[in-house]
């Protein structure tokens, strides 16, 4: 057991680019602490995003963690045995020039940007509660608390050092709901050590993020590492007791679904031992697509695929229901 | 109540552009049999659709009929009471240069196309099941029955007359799993009598339908008319038990999602009094979003929030809810 | 020789969907006129196109033409003797949510729109001087007089009705100032009679039509109608003294610049006798890639090879070198 | 005056991440020698890109140079003197899964990647000619000779590091033929010395880059740094003797274009003390649009204005004028 709360001083800003702040074995059981992805600069309904943040130290991560034995090639899985609030708020924002229903730095127009705003949440744990709270009406609106990691991590190829910001193949920022507790996350090795980390905590998110920022929030996470030698997958997979899913990432939106609608195909020829055709044809019959986000630098779909109508199959060699397994003993 | 088949000679091969086939009454319950979106051409796991398709004669549409009272702005609900097959089989197929992983007529690539394929699919009605076969291996898989229409259109704006092929505002070729029994589907009038049609049945399809092709088949189609003085939406909205729903339509598929979120921040604006700053970062939070097709001439998107979480919203003064109760009444 | 003026009754609005207005033999020489593309609504620097435009009656085209013994499949071909204006000014304006740099109905964001603005440019024949006035400053800014027209088409496919509007694989609203004096535009004809209409004459336009307006005014229009029996392109081909081009139209431009160089490479096949690799690779080294509109509902993006590069070629069998011929005889 | 040729050991593989390889003074001529994109490797035509390439040692680069003085904000000004290939041959090749017309790593397909093949091509400087030899057929076709750079590009901000592959608001991999002798290249600071670096140099090139390859070769390139305290662009501008550019990158070509032309307006806002719109409605009727590349990680679109329309603009206070002088004095 390795337990882990970073000082700000040790947060990682970037996939890659920096040494790591421990070293873990195949097996370990981590309990760690993530700052939620504004390093809590916004804490009231009137802080202003731009004068309390700074581009260069959001989304903050708890990381980079050596592997030891990760070669490249290799395929990291990290398996959620709890991701729980580690405060009782959360915090959302519109950001000028940011989020899906505006121009962008990247999808650049001419008009002015929309205001920029707060909006506290309360979080209440025993009633699995989150309270939004309108700012120009009195409504007061109970979610459900449905906590999650958006960013999950490792360093990339190729010696690239990337933003937090990022989703990419070597995961990153996806900012999907599918990565809950009870989830086991899948990545292809790219460097020795692999150098995986997380952070960005969601209390709860819409499907695409929309306005770009979910309720932001610190998090205790507990997480066992597991590394399967070889098998590196192309893109981020995710694997839950009903689901296999593939997070591709990409611009626009219908790349990031294609990468993973073609990584899906390749793991059901492989999990099937099935032909191309066939798993295309059946994968389009099957196929669950819910968007993850439509505001980073790339943006990211889900592929889902429920494990209930393909019966027998078994990924990574049983890998998730061993994981799971091991999570419930250490109740 | 209308009972209504059409003759091949009836088909409706576009929206717009032809006469009604029958006049309705708001309030009147409709029988109608669509045919599948082969017009029945493709029957045998060797038959090859591009020998026994004309791409001008597909995806026949069971139509228009002309609903008495409606004008330019209102808004036509259609309650779909059941969508049964009337076959026992179901057929889907790839086509060349058609679908989301292949380049395409559109996405032009100068690759081979993929090879051109059918497949057969029993459909068990009493089971609630719909079996793949597959063509390389001995694989036979059982899915959930799950009937939808893949095709719900009015007449366009600006006397165009779209190709039954193309989903956008004016719905139309959406494919989404969502119009199944119990959705209620509102459609903004474009002309006098609306001229809508439905057609397109699918026994099962997944969210994207990544090849291009459901499990196509035959369908017993009872739905309630409704009128909706005034109130158009700009986008085809979708009601259920659950959910309120928007339907974008656009390419690339970022802009499928835009339009259906920016008219959900509307919607939710108008239904709860909140202002458009709350209803977007609301939506941020609570959005689940599907993708719907991703190989039509349009993409399509789907925007879903869940009722519940918005107690005591009744859109269009509760005319789903009162569908709900007349489609009771039938059985 | 043809003169046709339409009278505002006999403008068209469409591509497709209405009967033709005269009957033309390949060989004839035509001169027309076509309006503004707002109808000659928008004269003054304080006219609001909001208050004084409809959606339904906006870019007038001048025809349809019915061309004898064209049938589907054959390839109109269009030389355009002169294109000139017939008024010495002509308009551009900013309109909500339309053009390159804002928020649009289809890349819908929730953003305030940019102001709508008139810009009332002097059109000096003589000089072949447009005079730019600014708005906010003093600035007179004398530009290139460079008449083109915006839209040449044809009826569509599948009984579609298109607005002109549109840019399509029928041509339309491409927008494209290759489309000017001495250009030769080839057409594949989708309907008995081909159908074609002109009209959207430009004083001059940038490459992208940014705001979405180019300057706007009414075209004298001397053009020769010619018919090649077969050979239609599958997109919208111009040939002038110097180059061969093709125009593809889609969402998102990508896509448009895609089918306009798959569609190139086929070409320079047939015309070279090359192989399809070979062809790839001599236009990735010779293509030039003027972009043509950003604004409409297809973009457009021009593929141009210099034919000097390629020499011995002859496209149409000289069909452009003997339309240009036949046009100098005619002054 | 610096001379430098790097050795292999010496080639940079990244922007951003590895320290420079000399320090110099703004003002300073330099006299460089660039490899061509495949580091030498492909030289026959039978050379087969996936047996002598390894995608982690392609596009040297030569630098980084830290810039005396340059801060970040500043704007590094890079004046090209002259760039002359220094081989009598150039390569190109197709790539499986890589370049515009094919599916790729990006935009999934399930189909087989095209022929993998290589064209080399004769430089002879002399006659200011490429020639192309068509492998399929005895074509051999004179091109121009026009010699470029493919890639020039600072470290990123962030503390980013990215693969010589990628373009983007730091220059990069653009891919643009405007990048020529006699261009001056403006570039925004984001780390203190600049470091730049430059590198694959193209005898000529068609504009998108169609098959992802143009004719690679080996560069002598003369060129002056000089360094503007404050001004740094958003995004790289490039000015010669008739234009001004902006460059911009990403996904899709419509967000890359879009960032260049927003970029433009702001320019011409400075340069002619005009308003926003005003120099919206100008660039509207004067923007030229070439396509840069369509292949890299980020698509690159250049949008050019020429300088005779805008008499007395001055960029950057006569700056390539000035470096225009210089050169001159050179030979």
């Amino acid at each position: 057991m390795i337990e882990f709360r970073p000082t700000v001083e040790q947060y990682g800003w970037t996939f890659g680019g920096t040494e790591p702040i421990r070293r873990v074995r195949p097996g370990t059981v981590m309990q760690l602490w993530t700052d939620d992805a504004f390093a809590g600069r916004l804490r009231r309904a009137d802080d202003r995003p731009s004068q309390l943040l700074d581009i260069r130290y959001t989304n903050p991560q708890t990381g980079p963690f050596y592997v030891e034995g990760a070669e490249v090639g290799d395929t990291l899985a990290l398996h959620f045995v709890s991701i729980t609030p580690s405060r009782d708020w959360g915090v959302s924002t519109t950001l000028p020039l940011f989020g899906a229903l505006t121009g962008t730095t990247r999808t650049a127009t001419l008009q002015d940007p929309l205001p920029e705003l707060t909006w506290v949440y309360e979080i209440n744990q025993e009633k699995e509660i989150v309270t939004f709270a309108a700012r120009d009406s009195e409504h007061r609106i109970d979610l459900p608390l449905e906590p999650m990691l958006g960013t999950v991590g490792l360093a990339p190829a190729l010696k690239e050092v990337r933003s937090t910001a990022v989703p990419d193949y070597f995961g990153g920022n996806m900012d999907t709901p599918e990565m809950r507790t009870g989830s086991t996350c899948y990545l292809g090795v790219n460097v020795e050590g692999a150098l995986f980390s997380v952070g960005d905590g969601h209390a709860r998110q819409g499907e695409g993020e929309t306005c770009g920022v979910a309720v932001e929030t610190a998090m205790d996470v507990t997480l066992i590492v597991e590394l399967i030698k070889g098998g590196a997958p192309a893109w981020p997979r995710i694997e839950d007791d009903e689901n296999l899913m593939v997070v591709g990432s990409g611009r626009p939106l219908d790349d990031a679904w294609r990468v993973a609608q073609v990584d899906m195909v390749g793991w059901l020829q492989e999990l099937l031992s099935m032909g191309k055709m066939d798993a295309y044809q059946l994968l389009t019959q099957i196929s669950k697509s819910p968007i993850a986000n439509m505001v980073d630098p790339n943006f990211s779909a889900v592929v889902k695929v429920a494990k209930d109508v393909l019966p027998g199959i078994q990924a990574y060699g049983g890998m998730h229901a061993h994981l799971r397994q091991l999570a419930g003993a250490l109740h």
